[in-house]
């Protein structure tokens, strides 16, 4: 199996890594996201992802980098091909619950709500619109944009954005067991207006049943003028499905072998009728004789906070597989 | 007059503009800053200013870019340089009251405190962290940083850091009458116990008497790998006061020669004595036929977010004196 799917055919000068954080209060629904300890502890994700990712530390919370099960979280894969590249990464919060304790780029979003109670994400349009704003700002200073997204519940509001759109879509989860029936539950009843209404319009879709993350994406693909690769599975599907109904330039995907792989989500089905070029990485986690990243191989994790993207970038760059692995493997034992 | 002062000898490929936003309690003190209609006003020119140079319209108040004295305020001169050249603009929250409304990076900080009566900047050695942060971030994407500021209030907190630095500093001022005596009283008032307990720390001093502004810019300075330009008067004199006594790498300055002339300031003597390169901006105010402009060079307004500076980066990227004077007076037409 090569590290890289297929050989993209993309030449930048200046690389930039930015990572969209955003909450939504479905993440708190027990048995919905792995993202955390608890279900009221995946709200903080986000942040303790964004210090890690920036400074290599996590020192606001006495918290190790490790899943609740022992696996090392994505955001250390993606702070080893920071460290690799030397690129620094840049967080933009759509919507937080809890205040960054790193400097950010602000979309002035909010949380989103449980769109079985409320519209989840009131304010699309607007954030849709401050993402074309630093959509602009990115390509004043960069070329290739890897644009990641760390929103702990985000495969459910991904699954209701691409259904709500007409996707015959499965998506993936971090969780070993994906909760693919409380997923479904939620979805038909998230979605029980929009059916009633016949709703189409993609902003009142993402108004009712998306994420913050999903309007400031899809207003970055909307202006960026450099190579736009989104780093992340079936959530960024869901951008590229909003992007797609609004006549957007359609960006490539990068994602690891194991959300492809999730035989509980339907990556390749979507990517196929959207159009997507999409960029598999296969890291071989289950040759580094390290158990916790073997385990991402049986489908724990998976992906997440751009680490597949992160990856992608670094072979983009040049580095070869072998570095990539060592530097994740330093990094991780330096964790554990 | 040359419209600038003398030939800079940079090179660069990507320049940058960015402006630091902050606030301090002091500019609400009746008298202090003209930075608003009211003292209580000023705390919100920061939020106005970077939505006009962002967007080009203010429109979550019904104001015009018009000071109470009917001058366009300098963030309509850097608007009008920002649409000339094509660079966007990016704004950093070093501490504000009010949350704004355009994208912004945020350096976590809060609104600086009337030394009077508390510590200023609680976190000044966090926000200079911070600053160092971001100073990496724009390293990676641009080879020229334009920094310029928005701080009401805050030639007050210059003048307080630099004497508490041991310069004979004299600031300038927005008003046509600076109101020298009132800043006078205020610094000795201010730096009482400094001078009782001999503090000589840069970090200690502007925690005690600073505003949020200065450990931001402080730090960007001792990170940024490009050529700095700061954009401002007398502020940006007292964040190189504070660069210099950590022994970092003195920027360049630009301002307008509105400062420069300002006979209650001694900008001159405190650049001399500081070792800094200056680059007078002369746009030629008087001579354009708009009076509110002209009122500039009667000692009005005379500079502020980065107006100076924005000048300077459009003749640095080739734009003639006459495209940069037409552009001002075709956008402040517009807002008048």
């Amino acid at each position: 199996m090569p590290f890289l799917s297929n050989a993209p055919k993309i030449t930048y000068k200046k690389p930039i890594f930015c990572v969209i954080l955003g909450n939504t209060q479905i993440s708190t629904i027990p048995g919905i996201s792995g993202a955390g300890s608890t279900p009221e502890k995946t709200l903080l994700t986000p942040n303790l992802d964004a210090e890690l990712v920036t400074t290599g530390r996590i020192t606001s919370f006495p918290l190790k980098p490790n899943t609740p099960t022992g696996c090392p979280t994505p955001a250390s894969i993606t702070r080893a091909m920071i460290e690799l590249t030397g690129v620094p990464p840049l967080f933009i919060n759509a919507g937080l619950k809890y205040q960054l304790t790193v400097p950010y780029l602000d979309a002035l979003g909010q949380i989103g709500e449980d769109p079985r109670k409320s519209d989840a994400v009131p304010l699309a349009k607007n954030l849709f619109c401050r993402g074309q704003e630093i959509g602009k700002l990115l390509s004043w200073s960069s070329d290739l944009l890897v644009l990641g997204e760390c929103v702990p519940g985000g495969t459910t509001t991904a699954l209701c954005v691409l259904r709500a759109l007409g996707y015959p879509a499965t998506v993936s989860s971090s969780f070993v067991q994906n909760p693919v029936s409380l997923k479904e539950a939620f979805c038909r009843q998230a979605l029980t207006d929009i059916t009633a209404d016949s709703i189409t319009d993609p902003f009142e879709i993402v108004k009712r049943v998306g994420d913050p993350m999903i309007p400031v994406a899809a207003g970055i693909a909307c202006t960026y003028t450099g190579t736009l690769v989104l780093a992340g599975g079936t959530q960024m599907l869901a951008v590229c499905s909003v992007i797609k109904a609004i006549n957007g330039p359609i960006p490539s995907v990068a994602t690891t072998v194991y959300v492809r792989d999730d035989r509980t989500a339907n990556v390749q089905v979507l990517a196929a009728m959207m159009g997507i070029s999409m960029y598999y990485v296969d890291p071989g986690f289950g040759k580094l004789g390290h158990d916790g990243l073997a385990r991402y191989c049986h489908g724990e994790v998976k992906e997440g906070t751009g680490a597949g993207g992160a990856m992608f970038m670094a072979c983009m760059m040049g580095f070869t597989p072998e570095q990539i692995q060592k530097k994740i493997i330093e990094t991780v034992l330096a964790y554990s």
